[in-house]
């Protein structure tokens, strides 16, 4: 069991995590550049040490977490000199080796959700995934993540970077499609409500089966009838959108003869 | 309140129908082309009168919902002659006008939701979208779908396309991001699962915020070296469907100076 966590930072997602490590009691310290920061999500989640001064951190620490902005990890792991506890950074998209040469012990614990600083997640059920720089430094990101999740995976820096561009697939540019299927609906003044039963639906289907398996649509059936219909009302790039995504429905799913 | 409802089909949008009029007792009959398949459905759902006879459906119902395949509804609806009754398809891409001429009370009463025979569903919170030949057939439509669901909402045949489009986007099209996403996780061998919560939390964030509102990720805040690092490593068509997504959300979000 990891007993004392520093956590350096007070952003997205450092709240979710000081609010997990409190619930655990393993939450030591919260550093944020700015005080104020600090001391609201100390007080939010009854921790009482608080610093804004990277020379003041705990030095006995088990395991320090950086959870700051992408741009400025490298620059708080040069202000610490290596005490020789473990190290993570929670980043998704910045390798490993950013502790390469400053710690003797580090790694990565990367919480996959998408969290806001208003509204912490519970990290349960979010997954985790960590990397170390050996066997010995991965068992220990590995024991700390599992203490916030049940969900654990070893993903290297290249794979985290894949699970972002999956992620973007996934969530942002999934969430553009509503986007549009808002416009299409404003155009025919009606709700984008109407949408939302159906896409719980599409959703839920995820648990069972995999997108590919729960495909349906014009595409999936080849109603070429029913998608010059559709290309014949669109504009713009929702038309380019449309014929781009259908295209590559019907390659991935050619009927059978 | 109406009282007595034929039901015309057996299928998957017809099976949720039958549960919710049987619930309210009003399922006055089943009709299915195979016997077997009417029977099944009227004992699933607690109907004692079936036919597989079009000639034979009751004569004297307050309604007729024509629940059966886009292609043959003008056909079921040429081979009954008009009782005075409403008569209604429940077609999303279909328009009203398969019954004119043939009938004089006639509407379309479409559910926005994607049904399955295997597992009926509630149709309380589904979006009903109903149309009428006139102001009293629109009255008798809205009547008949205001008790099966609260959401009971007008759209003219042309509405009701722009609909059809509008989950096409919204469904179809996000399922199939989910498939790339979980083709560029399976190349890096990761699970898919780890996206879910994820995808859960994007979904849970459209009941308080528009899609257009609630859009992040690398397009939305213009991070150029973090589209140009997803790109190489993209190829095929999810490489063309990236470009062309971050480029749609790049032109709607256009940066403050």
């Amino acid at each position: 069991m990891i007993q004392r966590v520093v956590l350096i930072g007070s952003g997205n997602v450092a709240t979710s995590l000081a609010h997990a490590l409190a619930r655990q009691g393993t939450l030591a310290q919260i550093y944020s550049r700015q005080m104020a920061h600090a001391s609201q999500l100390a007080q939010a989640v009854g921790c009482d040490c608080v610093t804004d001064d990277l020379q003041a951190l705990l030095p006995d620490a088990d395991a320090y977490v950086v959870s700051v902005r992408d741009d400025v990890i490298a620059q708080v792991i040069a202000q610490v000199p290596d005490n020789g506890a473990l190290w993570v950074h929670t980043s998704g998209s910045k390798p490993i080796d950013l502790f390469a040469g400053q710690r003797q012990c580090y790694g990565v614990l990367y919480p996959m959700q998408s969290f806001s600083r208003q509204l912490p997640t519970p990290l349960d059920e979010v997954h985790i995934f960590v990397e170390g720089n050996q066997a010995i430094s991965l068992a220990a990101v590995r024991q700390l993540a599992s203490q916030l999740s049940h969900h654990v995976v070893e993903a290297s820096s290249d794979q985290r970077r894949r699970l972002h561009v999956a992620a973007v697939f996934a969530c942002n540019f999934a969430n553009h499609l509503w986007t549009l299927a808002d416009e299409t609906l404003r155009e025919a003044e009606l709700p984008f409500e109407a949408m939302l039963p159906l896409i719980r639906t599409t959703v839920a289907k995820l648990t069972h089966l995999s997108p590919a398996q729960s495909q349906t649509g014009p595409a999936m059936r080849h109603d070429m009838q029913v998608i010059d219909s559709h290309l014949a009302m669109l504009d713009g790039d929702k038309r380019d959108i449309y014929a781009l995504l259908t295209r590559s429905i019907l390659e991935r799913n050619p009927l059978n003869d």
